[in-house]
């Protein structure tokens, strides 16, 4: 099961403190790297202008914590990268209770979860704990120590492009910004890694795919302000992968319009292999379709997810781990998902059968020699396929009037080619 | 409540008996031009072709009853004009109660209820009222005196023309025929004349708006016969206005296709203003869109109601009064709604985001700076018409998608086109 | 009622052993044409190529049947043409019942049935016998003797044209290749023959008729080879008649894309003569819509059947009878739903209402002339189709929004065009 691979993968690159910019960020893509050579690190430096934004300072953490009256060293960023809030500028000095609970971050609803929480552009310094912690604390005096730094460096993300036949691009991102989270950070670059590895080993792909490995909201505007003319040139199909790795339902999020080929492919798979599969709407949408499908950049990039981001409990807090939410099973079936929606694209040609009238299957021999009151469900399959090759309708057109998955439909499409009954249109 | 003043307005027109010509009509639009001083009256002689049809003799009537055996008089024009058939010729003479019942008009059904009851375009002479008097009618000799007047005279109707900054016409069309008859009548005409008084009062309407008060079927053909090119070159949408003052539904009825802007303004806004209520198809039409919507007509109007015509048992019966049937809530709603739409056809324009990607909405002030596991509701909003402002969307289009109503979008558009963030198309 | 006739016709055509060639074929053909003199009979020589296919040789019975080891004749040939497989090969000699037994076809499940077998394409022996009978058969010799010949000679079609005002075509398929079976066969060709007939008296047909009485598959494969182009270039409806005499229901299968005149009539019909008519799809085909609607064919063919073909227990076996399951009752209901279709075909025009705004119907003694809070239904109807009739709604436009079946409108349109108030487009 691939999906054990990919967990074990997910387990190191879990303490990592990835943000948007900074160490963790080149500390992942290196990660990434071992397992795909052909892909580039690329930096932008701070400050680059980027359609309506600015690509921000970078950030580094040397140590941050907090010593309480008893001489406790609490919050400390070295135990859980959670406990500093993300950007957070350097403090240090001594603070009354009254006064350091306004920097501190907790979730009363799930006292036992240390919220995750970032300031990117606004400067403040803060903590976040559990609030089963927070609560006991004493009145008293705390010394506090954030030794941060903000400075003019680099954002970084990785890009593999996989040549194939034909120039036109199957686009996928995935994020890499969250620090120590499970289903909303490391099931998507794990498992984009898996099928990068697994296209790279492919023969003969009809596409060429583009794979980038990226911050969230900036990290994707970044590299469509460097992109954007080229991506919409070539890129016919993709799939934004986030939050792809827990084993509780499957879900679907389209582009803006809901309409193009990745959106086909994504319900004509996710209906195959769950038919409770939620589908979301555009105004469900949070990660980088926001970007993607903006009006003007208009990508067809859709969502195949796992259970999405701000709808689990543990989402955005450190219960969302790689043991109680993220599973084998859950990136097993994350990765099966995508996959079978990227084959789909590959196999989704037009045929039209080569005879006028049904051919004589008989003589080739691919029919029943006696004809009586039944019919051979396999038969029925082949007869049912090339009475639907009419050059018009596509193979997801196909099986979604013959409501089968697209997969079933691969075989005998192969054999019909091979005996020359069919041929691409 | 405007709803309280159009009902006042109603009470002074109730007792004036309309019909499709005559001095009842000129008396309700010498009332209505009180309100709208920029309100032309019209005439069409008598005789006049338009279209398939000729405008009618002119009807006056000077009295009108019957006196009994006993000697009371009854079903007395001056009591209610209900009492004598509209159109009714002149009689006067004898006649036994076997001959006369040939000539009265009950409702066995609403012992209690006049009939309303016309001959335009047959001559004949006859006299509605209450089954609950006719049955207690004795036999002997009635003595009839019907004193009324059929004569070339004039058709007459008012036309307000308000211009906006474009040419392009709103066409609101609403009903003067009837005598004292409450919703299927005075409701229309007075919500109108407080529409065009707020129309008249509005700065800078984006559209003209073409507002008549015509006779029904003969008045709409008439005033078509003599403006149907420049209405079809300029009307973009309209709405036929009848019942629509009794509080107990809120209806819809379509135009001929059902397609056009007015059809989708009308039950976006009805959809808002109540889920319940209800759609007729173009089989249950009535009024005065069987001309507009005609084939080679082809104008795209619809019609907002209350209790549509024929929908409710006070139909055409001297019990559709201001008492029980209309009332201020009822004429209040019915302005409220078609106001509404009114307004969203204004406002229904397409829009463009006007940079590439999701705006950075912090730095305008217009996002929370720090970032956790919640998001703002307003700030939802203004991020989801943000991601629908395609330029290919109307602001309906967005309300739909959003199943908002479309009023609770104005606000946050103009705050947008104020920081530049979208610009109409 | 027409069923008896057409039953009457059915029990003459039943002894004849039909199969996709042969003498049974052309006495089949020349019963019909004494009912349809203009009939031609055609002959294709075997071994003719036919797209895919060759005609096959033709295949002739002498006799046969078993002797038993008692000496009993069984699976006679002349007793019930279904005991021999279709096309079996000749044969003479003693064989064991062990031997014997590979050659015997039963249905266990439907102990007193005879099924019906062939073989067209496959050289080999065989009977067909109840299992009822089988099993009582006893170990021992057991002689065989099958006198058939396979020979090059024709294959044969009958075919009927019928002119009308237009060369466009209807194309009327149905076939004569199944032997001792009624509704999987007998039902097709007589009803269709009636059909023909009721063509033929009728005077002023709009379109022209093609009418061909073809073995299934091989025989439309035939016919669509010489005959494509004109086909492709004429024809734009038609039906396939099969299973048409049984009385247990209505059904549709549609074209391959499902949108054809043929397909829009038939579900306009049947809805209207059973509610409940069962609607199958594409993939249950199983007649000759297979060739007819095959892509690079696409004939606008569809089918209105009665029970169809595989959905009823006595389908291929010699329970399909003219007792129990085709019966005059289940002609004539099939014979009706088909002549309404052709009718509506023959009246779905496009009509344009010849004045603007709604006509004075008063004046041509339309309308009543007094106007209460009633209204006729039959005014109403009147008054619904002038107000469809755009030019560019078709009468079955008109009458599916009217939810009425065309046939109760032939009336008020046939009066409407009289006074000059509509016109054809």
């Amino acid at each position: 099961m691939i999906g054990k691979k990919i967990h074990e993968f997910a387990k190191i690159l879990w303490p990592i403190n990835r943000s948007i910019t900074g160490k963790g960020v080149r500390e992942t893509l290196d990660l990434i790297k071992s397992h795909l050579s052909g892909m580039e690190v690329a930096s932008i430096p701070s400050g680059t202008s980027v359609f309506d934004w600015k690509v921000p300072k970078e950030w580094s953490v040397n140590e941050a914590y907090i010593i309480t009256p008893n001489g406790d060293k609490i919050c400390d960023f070295n135990v859980n990268n959670l406990h500093l809030i993300g950007y957070s500028t350097s403090y240090e000095g001594e603070l009354e209770y009254e006064e350091l609970i306004d920097h501190l971050y907790t979730l009363p609803e799930q006292p036992n979860a240390i919220p995750y929480v970032t300031s990117y552009y606004k400067k403040r310094w803060g903590f976040c704990l559990k609030y089963e912690d927070y609560k006991n604390l004493k009145k008293g005096t705390y010394y506090i120590k954030i030794d941060t730094k903000l400075f003019d460096g680099v954002l970084n993300y990785g890009e593999l492009i996989l040549k194939g036949k034909s120039n036109k691009e199957i686009f996928i991102s995935t994020y890499i910004c969250h620090p120590s989270l499970a289903n909303n950070e490391l099931s998507g670059p794990t498992v984009v890694t898996y099928l990068a590895k697994w296209l790279t080993e492919s023969k003969n792909l009809e596409y060429t795919y583009r794979i980038v490995f990226i911050p969230e909201t900036i990290g994707s505007i970044s590299y469509l302000s460097k992109n954007i003319n080229h991506l919409q040139d070539n890129v016919f199909a993709g799939f934004n992968v986030s939050c792809i790795g827990d084993d509780r339902a499957f879900s679907y999020l389209p582009s803006r319009n809901g309409n193009t080929l990745s959106d086909e492919v994504a319900k004509h798979v996710l209906h195959h292999i769950d038919r409770n599969y939620k589908k979301y709407t555009w105004l469900d949408r949070g990660s980088d379709e926001r970007q993607y499908c903006a009006p003007g950049v208009d990508l067809p990039i859709a969502s195949i997810m796992r259970t999405k981001y701000g709808e689990y409990p543990e989402y955005h807090t450190s219960l969302d781990d790689l043991e109680n939410v993220v599973t084998p099973e859950g990136l097993n079936g994350g990765y099966w998902a995508i996959r079978k929606a990227l084959e789909a694209i590959e196999k989704n040609k037009k045929y039209r059968v080569t005879v006028l009238c049904e051919p004589q299957y008989g003589r080739r021999g691919l029919y029943p020699t006696l004809t009586t009151n039944k019919h051979d469900a396999n038969v029925a399959l082949m007869e049912n396929i090339v009475s639907l090759c009419d050059g018009k309708k596509t193979l997801i057109d196909i099986a979604e009037i013959l409501n089968n998955p697209i997969w079933e439909l691969y075989e005998t499409i192969d054999m019909l080619l091979s005996k020359s009954l069919i041929k691409q249109v």
